[in-house]
């Protein structure tokens, strides 16, 4: 899985948390996409595939945002993803959804999480990258339609809705884990986020404001 | 896999012609999309994996236009494509890649075999159609990479040469195969054809183009 380095990717300082942080919302948008192109397999409608498949099509035109925006600086894609495919696989094996509600909750949710991710680091960052982060943002919400289902699911089974209201909290649980591994073995990535943050609590700050943005997308599913 | 039947569904003679062509498309696409998610998994580094996934993410871009020229007309598009799930299911469980390359191969070839078809179809269809049709041609040709990595490959190990060949060739005849069958099974369909080409012999004459494009690209492979 080594591809030539690209010139960037043995930067230090700023210029790596900047590879860095490309590196790891590029491998999460590859393997959301794969993930969500499995689950999309799965559903009960031809409807539901197509509307899952489409979450999945959707992460790799952001995928190839960032794969341009790095090309621009010299750094390969493969090269800046690589450290961060073991923490994301591990996180998706260990949120594999074993049903078609559980994959619309993942999906509705992992969506929301990344927006809000992007959001925070817009300000953050240089003005390059800046833009490509807005032109992300602008092309997510496509996962209204889970919204839709998941309510309509709970209405008819009342019982599904403490189920799936455990899985949206498990979910985020292991995101915060995995987001936490990440920073802990990066430490570029970590005082990227302190200084952008402009706080030295900034992890545990940007963490807390997830979870309440997860809180109200758990209530727009009907799960809170 | 039931949705509300659209308007158009129940149309007969050309209009009916029009929903079925779409909808064989419409699935052809969606289809492709998760055979080739399904086959980026297996690529041997990231950087294939991320093209064959782009590939991927094209079908549904493609699927997408031609679910909002079907929704126009008053057709869901899960409707006008169930009839032909089974066909093109088939078509791919006959034709699941064993390897990287063949995965390639398969993909380089699919994509100039449905470019082959819009092309041919484009000036057969009514005006709004056509634009559509032409709209799903320009944004195709993401298969160039395998172009590359099949040449390379074989140049590496000739004797990959003659199995890809093969494979190639068992490619094109499954796709007949199963177009063959769509024509049987839709009588206005069929119809559709012989009158776009202008010729009674529509169906053979349009195989045949398929035939020599396929030969082109073949050798585009160095597999000839």
């Amino acid at each position: 899985m080594t591809t030539d380095a690209g010139a960037g990717v043995d930067a230090d300082g700023p210029a790596r948390a900047m590879v860095d942080l490309l590196g790891v919302l590029a491998y999460g948008e590859l393997s959301a996409f794969d993930r969500l192109a499995e689950d999309a397999r799965a559903a009960p409608t031809l409807a539901g595939r197509a509307q899952l498949s489409t979450m999945a099509a959707a992460e790799i035109g952001h995928f190839r945002l960032i794969e341009d925006h790095l090309a621009r600086t010299g750094v390969g894609v493969a090269d800046a993803m690589q450290p961060f495919v073991a923490l994301w696989d591990s996180y998706h094996v260990s949120t594999a959804p074993r049903s078609w509600l559980e994959s619309l909750v993942k999906a509705y949710l992992g969506d929301g999480l990344g927006a809000d991710f992007y959001r925070e680091i817009a300000g953050w960052v240089d003005p390059g990258t800046g833009e490509l982060v807005r032109q992300v943002l602008a092309d997510t919400g496509h996962s209204a339609f889970a919204e839709r289902e998941v309510r309509a699911a709970c209405e008819v089974q009342p019982q599904q809705r403490d189920r799936l209201a455990l899985w949206g909290r498990r979910l985020l649980g292991e995101a915060v884990t995995q987001a936490q591994r990440v920073v802990a073995e990066r430490d570029e990535l970590a005082e990227f986020i302190v200084r952008g943050s402009g706080d030295a609590g900034g992890v545990a700050n940007l963490i807390k404001k997830v979870q309440t943005n997860h809180g109200k997308r758990m209530s727009r599913l009907g799960l809170s």
